[in-house]
Formats: structure tokens, sequence, C-alpha cells
């Protein structure tokens, strides 16, 4: 990089992971108040920028418009998701391994952050924020790059973390936002040292996108074809109600249920299941077409299966490595499902719609992964962090 | 898949592994055993495979000839290393985490094998078995793709150690081994999903055609411009013997130093460094060009800066993340020395060189990575499993 060329967004990024790198837990904490104060000080401002994108997206759907929404409530409930991400334990300084070696040297294996994140999702403004911070908090710089609709929304939004950054003796290039500019995203994925790591917020078509053109390693669900198995020794009123949750709590997302497969020797339960999932407007589908569908919508596919050994490799053919559930009341069916599954998440008498970094615990979410590398499954803070081994001597050579 | 069609490597590989994914520790460990015994027993008919090569190697430097051939010794030492790899611990099953949810749900993280391991190697038919019985030990498949010199001796390995897998009923698909046709491996590197992940064993050029042409994920070492820094408050001792190590020591390895960095302070150091270095055989160079070279060979960079900001400016220009040093008796500059250093190992007064799985107590090495995901640093055993998450209910729904 020459001193007097315009530094690139990557280039920017890079300085600014290097600075946070070695910026304490409290240096970050404060940041992030920082910015949940300014948010809250801002309330009128962001709104105001988010009225010009609700009335440009006028024609879109009521779904669309609703996610894209700001008001003061959203405003407030934005500051206080900020504070909860400053009150989480600091991801990064974890001792992961620690070992005095024969010869003398003190090992210790530490979290460090990852680097530069590319956060790429759709119109909601919450995750810019989110995102964001999740990332500071790890030590990490984001380049966020949104939708189109919320432009006006994350300019605003953008512009205040900066500043807010700034103003707390953080890099205000922690936080940058992409044009909406198709080139300029592209530009970026074609360079797989413009970031660290991609990760999507948004729908299957946007992680196919990434997943198919991003030469950045991208962390993502790349696929949500998850299964219900009702085995032999299934209790009917948890078959049913798993089944249902699995399907109808939230269809249109990943950890959602798409084929329900029934043990023969519980065909008496094909029925109730088919009538509780018809009672709640869920269509259900046989066949090849329907088992190897990710629905995303009010259809559920369903096999009668001759055992668990049917059910595992139905599964193992269809199966996109997600979440994947059986109802059984015999342990060594359910020792045998968890161990032969091979997914991000295995679920014994309970609903595959759990799959979700808050509800595991982990205080928040960037996001869901099927990658076999690096995380698998919901990503958390930790996830957002790589290590470093210190090796401290007193001369020792080899 | 179609049932007539003949399987591909990688669908060989994927059923092997599946298969290999609910086996045992105890059965794993016993197909171990079973290869090396039947190294041991077949150590005649090895050795006569070798010879093949090595008429064939007749031209090649004696340095390749020597890592090429295999004797009764060396095949009894093949044998020994397979038993020390079956003695270690199971790196699969290990619970990671392990939670009860407020919803009652009991949530463990446990490692699981890593699936398809790609390993791409020089003319080492003693890595031929160490990689396969590490992917093993770790519950994977491999497909290994050896040298072309060593082909008569990989196919004799590779024979042995299937055939010694399946007499021990574990799939004889979990070693495969790949021709030495180019356009063969051109086109696994092509599919992302031909392999889970890909690991070199070899020279920088190995590791830069994979880095630049797969499209699976490589895990390596992607450069080793490794520094060591004689700060102000170094002890001359452990200046000159640390620079020293680190780089005559091994000079052809990713570990071993390229530029030594002297404090001004300490500039009373430079002759008493260049004359041990030079004592040794090493060329001592200056400026720009050689700051940026990764020797791998008897010579060195020498700047001094003025600081130590001067010295992590440095190592933040050229170093390549690997292995970095500071030779100090200053807590504070370790310190931060360790603090703002980006690389996979940080030393204090000890020699980069120590920078190796076998060292850092790991039992084995398969590589070392640089990369920010997934495993930064030697890998070992637990860098060959990834995780599932298996959640035990009682017929929760969300």
């Amino acid at each position: 990089m020459s001193a007097t060329a315009t530094p690139t967004v990557t280039e920017r990024a890079r300085a600014a992971a290097r600075e946070l790198a070695f910026v304490g837990s409290d240096a970050r904490n404060a940041g992030l108040l920082a910015v949940a104060d300014s948010i809250d000080g801002a309330g009128q401002a962001l709104v105001a920028a988010n009225r010009t994108d609700m009335e440009a997206a006028a024609g879109e759907r009521p779904a669309i418009r609703d996610r894209l929404m700001l008001d003061d409530a959203r405003c407030a409930a934005l500051a206080s998701a900020v504070r909860d991400i400053a009150a989480l334990p600091d991801p990064v300084g974890r001792v992961l391994r620690e070992q005095t070696l024969d010869n003398g040297l003190r090992l210790r294996k530490l979290s460090v952050p990852l680097g530069v994140v590319l956060i790429v999702y759709e119109a909601r403004p919450n995750v810019t924020v989110d995102a964001a911070m999740l990332c500071l908090k790890a030590g990490n710089a984001c380049i966020l790059r949104g939708s189109r609709l919320a432009e006006h929304t994350n300019r605003a939004l953008a512009g205040l973390m900066r500043q807010a950054l700034a103003d707390a003796g953080l890099p205000a290039d922690a936080v940058q936002l992409l044009s909406t500019d198709r080139a300029e995203l592209g530009a970026l994925l074609a360079d797989p040292s413009a970031a660290d790591v991609v990760i999507p917020r948004g729908g299957e078509e946007l992680k196919r996108f990434l997943l198919e053109t991003s030469r950045i390693p991208v962390l993502a669900a790349a696929g949500g074809n998850c299964h219900v198995y009702v085995d032999a020794a299934a209790e009917a009123d948890k078959a049913i109600a798993i089944t249902v949750n699995a399907k109808v709590q939230r269809p249109g997302v990943c950890n959602a249920a798409e084929t329900v497969l029934i043990h023969r020797d519980r065909a008496d339960l094909v029925e109730p299941i088919v009538a509780a999932l018809e009672a709640e407007g869920v269509e259900v589908l046989d066949g090849e077409e329907a088992w190897a569908t990710e629905f995303l919508d009010m259809k559920i596919g369903l096999r009668v299966v001759d055992d668990i050994d049917a059910a595992l490799d139905h599964i193992a053919t269809y199966g996109t490595g997600h979440s994947e559930a059986i109802v059984t009341e015999d342990a060594a069916a359910a020792e045998r499902f968890t161990r032969e599954v091979d997914a991000a998440a295995v679920y014994v008498n309970a609903s595959t719609r759990f799959t979700d970094g808050g509800v595991y615990g982990m205080g928040a979410e960037i996001g869901i992964s099927t990658n076999r590398l690096h995380a698998r499954g919901p990503l958390g803070l930790e996830e957002l962090t790589t290590t470093k081994y210190v090796v401290l001597g007193d001369g020792q050579i080899r």
C-alpha cells in the first residue's frame, strides 16, 4: 500500500482490526455503550432516515416493510440489545489450553479476534447494529453490506456507530458500510484476502449466492432440509406436538422441519399427525420430490419407513446436516440416532426449531453454520474468534 | 448416485466416513494396530516395492532419495509410529460444552469426525501411513495423493492398510490412494464438495499450488516469514542463541526465522549476531527485498529498528502470521509483543522453531496452519474433528 493511495475498504478494516486486537475488554465495552447511548440520543434522526426508505419501499410486501421499519420503540430495542451484548462475557483472551512443556516452555492457547468479518444481509436495520456490535465485542472489524431498501437507515446507523466509536477512542473503521453497488460486493467476494470470513444474514437465496460466488470462506447454513423421525417407540403426544411445532412455528427458517419420517410400526400415527398438520394449514406431500425439497413454507414431506436404518439412510440421502430430531422413548434408538446422524444439531424428543444461539445460551447469534470447518451450529461470540499460541521461555532453543 | 454407476473416489470416501463416524474408539484403535502388525509382517514386500521407486529415482538429489527410501528399520519405525497414534487419547466424543437449559433441554457439544480429508504430499512414504492413520484415529476417511516418485511404495502401503482395515472389519475405503495423474487431482480440487478439507504436507510450492487452485478449504501455513526481535532489554546470550537456532537448526522449514530485528539500543549486538550466523554459514542481508523474502535457506534479513513499535510495524508489514519471537527481559515489552503480534504462535525468549504438534504435546502433527478459521498453529488429532450438538429433551417445543 503506497502512502498516497486511498486505502481500500479492506485496508481500512485491517488497520482497524489490528488496533482492536490489542484493545482491552473495557475499552471495547465502552465503545458498545457509547453506541447504545448514541442510538438513544439519535432516535428522531434515525426514524427520519428510515422514513425515506419506507417511502421508497411503499410498493414492497408488508412483511418486508415491517422488517425495514424503525420507530422509537425499535430504536430503544436496538440500544438495549447493544447493552446486552456489552454485558456478555469477553470472548477474547480465554485460555483454551495451558501446559508447561518438558523443556520448561510455558504454552498457552488463547482466543483472539478473528480479524475482518464481512456481513451480507437483507433489509433489516437491526442487523446493521447487532452484527456490527457482535463483531466489535469480539475485537473484529466488520464490513457491512445491507440492502438497497434500507440504504438511508443503514447510512444513518453506520455513521452514528462510527462517530460513537471515534468519540470513545476506538477506530471508526471498525464499522464500515459498503455501498449497495453489486459490483463493489462482487469485487470483495472475488478476493480471498478481502476479509477473513463472510457471514450471511438472510434467506436461502442470499446464502446460495454467497456460497457459489465467494472466494472468502462463508460461514452459513448451506441448507435446512430438516427431519422429524417418529420412531417405533415414540409417544404419540410428543410425536404430534414436535412435528407440528418443527413445521409451523416459523416455517420460513432453516431449522424448520421439511419431512416427517414415521416408523411403520407407528403407522397409526400417520393419520393424527397429518390431521394436526392440516389443522394448522400445512399441506402434506409424499414422494421423492417432496423429500428432496426444502419448502420453507407451510408444506411438509411424509414417508413411512421400515425401520431406524431406513430413517438414517433417508436423512443421510436428503438431509443437509442442519437439525434432525427423533421422537422415541427407546434409549438405544436415541443413542443410535444421535451417534449416526451427521448434522450440526441432533435432538431427542425436542423440536428442530431450538437450533439458535440465544436458545443455546450463547447470549447472541450472528448466524448458523452447517460448515464442518471452524464452527458448526449457532454462531455466537466465541465463534467470532480464532486462536494464538503464546509461548514463554527462558532462552530455549531446539 | 445411481446404483449401477461406479462410485467416485469421493462417494467411496463419504460412505467410509459415514461408517467410521459411528465406530467406537476401540474399533478404530484395533484397525490402527492391525495396520501396524501388517506393516511389520510385510517388510520385505514393502522394501521391494520401494526398490522399484528408488531405481527410477536414481537421478534425483540425495535428500529426495533419502526421504523416499524405505528399509527394514524404517518399516519398523512406521509400524511403531502407528502404535503411538493408537495409544493417543480419542479426539472423538469429547464433551466440549454441557449445559441444561432453562426449558430442561440437556445440551452437549461433542467432537465428531471431520469427514473426508484430502492429503497432498511429496515423496515421503512415511506420510502415506502417518497421515492416513491420524485421519483414521479421528474417525475420518482420507484420500491420499502422493508423489509419482513414490508410486510403487505408496501403492504397496495403501493396499496393505486397506486390507488390514477390511480384515479388522473397518471400511477399506477409509484409505484411498489417488493416482498421480495431475488431472485427477485437479478435478477433485475444483469440486468444493469432493472433500471437507485439504491438508498439504510438503514444501512451499505445493502449498501455494493448493492455496491458489483448491475450491476445497486448505489448512496450511500459507507462508513462514518469521522474525526474531531482539529488544532493548534482550540478554545478549539468549539473543544470539535464539537467532542462530531459529535460522540454522532447519532452515528449509516454515517456522525458521527469515529476518532478525534489532532494537537500536542494542546495536552492539549486531556484530556478534552477524558473526555467529556467519560462523554457521548464514549469509546476512539488509534491505526491503531481504525483509520481504522467505529464504528457506542459509540466508537471513537484518534490520535495526528504532523501537518496539517499529518492530511491530515491520512484523505487521512483512510477517505471514506464522511464528514470531521477542528476546527481552522486560515484561512489559513481552506483554506488548505477545498481545499485538498477530500470528499462530508468539514466543518470548524462545526459538520460532518450536511451532510443532509434537513439541506442543499434541502427540502427532498432520500439518501447521496459518488460517484464521478452524485451526491456527500445529494440526493435531483434535484439529481433525468438527462438532455436533446433541440435545436431549422430553417433548420440548418452541
